[in-house]
């Protein structure tokens, strides 16, 4: 779970990255559609989309030449569970004592 | 805000940091507190506090030989916000056809 959180962060700290994430959240893409808008080596690009994949937060078929990707939600939801609960306690503690 | 989110998100992808920033959702600390559970060298702590300042996600002042920590919301609600925008694209698409 903390390895895990690790991964999943670490993976989202980078544009090109979150790009790809942003692109698959509307749809499931082949990764030379995915590419076509960085300008960077194809090479390059796949080495961004295995720490995805490494994260889990990518998951990709290959079908005859055709990769194609999609996103996993679950690793974002736990992101999303981990800062909501941070966010409770803070809000808590910061929240006005309460009339008696 | 892209280089933003990629210092948050590279702040958060390690447990020591994400413990600093569990500990301080509950209220401000001093450096000693914090760095108390973590079996590591002071300074090896530090770099993992610096990293925190840079991100924005920690602020601290320096009352004569103490320092003391808090929690900065703002960046955390930066990527909430992030998130919640993926995950509002990817239930849009999800969702059933309406009926007509």
């Amino acid at each position: 779970m903390t390895k895990q959180l690790d991964s999943i962060f670490g993976a989202m700290a980078d544009p090109t990255r979150r790009a790809v994430i942003e692109r698959l959240a509307s749809g499931p893409a082949t990764v030379s559609d995915l590419h076509a808008p960085h300008a960077m080596a194809l090479p390059t690009f796949m080495r961004h989309l295995a720490v995805l994949e490494n994260a889990g937060i990518v998951r990709s078929v290959k079908r005859g030449r055709v990769r194609t990707c999609q996103i996993e939600t679950g690793p974002l939801v736990e992101v999303q569970g981990w800062l909501a609960w941070q966010r409770e306690i803070w809000e808590t503690r910061s929240a006005p004592t309460p009339q008696l």
